[in-house]
């Protein structure tokens, strides 16, 4: 349950964002910015950086397409030798860690689409989940691109990747949580009882939970819609979902 | 306020949606099927279009990658002479046929990025939104991504584009609408009364909303959160602020 060695990550928020980290510099992640550009906000990773104790290189913009696989880099890329926060964690460790009573932790089946997975991680993050188990991924360019779209958030939420989530679910309801499955034909949201611990199982946009998922949920819920086409886009309603549960949990009083 | 004359559709379900409507053989609208590759879901549009009396053509790859302007469209390009929807709307017009007492408007000032307001669109169609008043685009490229990524949903939605947000409100206060500004600043969203006719404001992402906009709004309000980064996917944000409206209306009930 580890995600790639090795972590590229471009956009100045996301930099910014995992070098604002304090165990950034800690010696089992190594990592080094790579600068093409100087600009005032180049400037501002490379200060950080090197307060961090990083190595920075200056090198050209062709170079830095080359190792980050793309011409989107403005200028600075981040390369991370073990991902500080995704590599090494382990499910039942995670869950282990999770303290509080009214706790909300996101199971994400066949969700790969990066924009989607970095949106639902900053949500993720806004809400305060406990725990995201996203599918194990084959590839570190997406991996790099969903930490992109994340906009960084994805360095302050506990993730754990699973290689099948029907597995992943056991451990979850022994240590203590309901599991509720999104779903078109489960009871609507706003009618549930969303409080205590809550595990939210969201599957792909198009095809929604697989059969094997969905049997594994203690209740189905559906977001009460009246759309004339298919659903919510599934940031949306990971969103949409995450609110209703921190609402109901008094989450914010 | 109108859009491009000439609209380009790719997507199967985008394009699929717009010919399931039953006013697309209006006079007014000749549209046009382009297809180059002949598969189950090419046939099914061709056979939709013909019942709809539409003109179909059989062209070659690079005829529809130059008609669309991308090679993603996937064997099948919808050309649409006048949006149906999109052209002619005026927003006193459309504010005058709402005639619901807990109606739901959403203008969108200064979002532009095609999937978000495509994301946008699927849910103000899922919440079955009133209105929505989105920026006049200059780019008929851009609007097309749009339809495209609101998986047809926007052919659903009356929708005005408005050259400049802070001259739409006005109107919309005269309609009896209660404009509400999403604003970092603001009153929880989930302490606010939403009921009655709500109009949301919610500005770009990064940038949020512009002042001259914030303080024409009668009440900022904000989704609350504990993030460690900037907030919420501005598509995600409006999903959730579209849902605690209707929830607080009893939209479902």
């Amino acid at each position: 349950m580890v995600l790639p060695a090795v972590m590229i990550v471009f956009g100045f928020h996301a930099i910014e964002e995992i070098l604002k980290k304090r165990d950034i510099r800690s010696a089992d992640n190594p990592a080094t910015l790579y600068i093409s550009t100087k600009t005032s906000k180049t400037e501002r990773l490379e200060s950080l950086a090197r307060q961090a104790g990083l190595g920075v290189h200056h090198v050209s913009d062709r170079e830095l397409d080359r190792l980050c696989g793309s011409d989107r880099h403005r200028g600075a890329v981040l390369r991370l030798e073990n991902d500080p926060e995704m590599v090494k964690n382990d499910l039942q460790t995670e869950l282990r860690k999770i303290d509080r009573q009214q706790a909300l932790i996101l199971l994400l089946d066949e969700i790969t689409d990066p924009q989607n997975l970095g949106a639902i991680l900053r949500s993720a993050d806004q809400f305060g989940a406990e725990l995201v188990v996203i599918p194990k991924r084959h590839s570190a360019r997406e991996t790099r691109t969903v930490l992109t779209a994340s906009s960084g958030a994805s360095a302050y939420i506990p993730i754990v990747t699973a290689p099948n989530l029907v597995q992943a679910i056991e451990p979850c309801k022994k240590a203590g949580f309901w599991i509720y499955g999104a779903h078109l034909k489960g009871a609507r949201v706003d009618s549930a009882d969303l409080r205590g611990k809550v595990a939210l199982v969201l599957g792909s946009e198009g095809r929604g939970l697989r059969r094997l998922v969905a049997e594994r949920c203690d209740t189905l819920v559906r977001i009460p819609a009246c759309g004339q086409v298919d659903s919510f886009n599934v940031s949306v309603a990971a969103g949409i979902l995450m609110y209703e549960v921190r609402r109901q949990q008094g989450f914010w009083r």
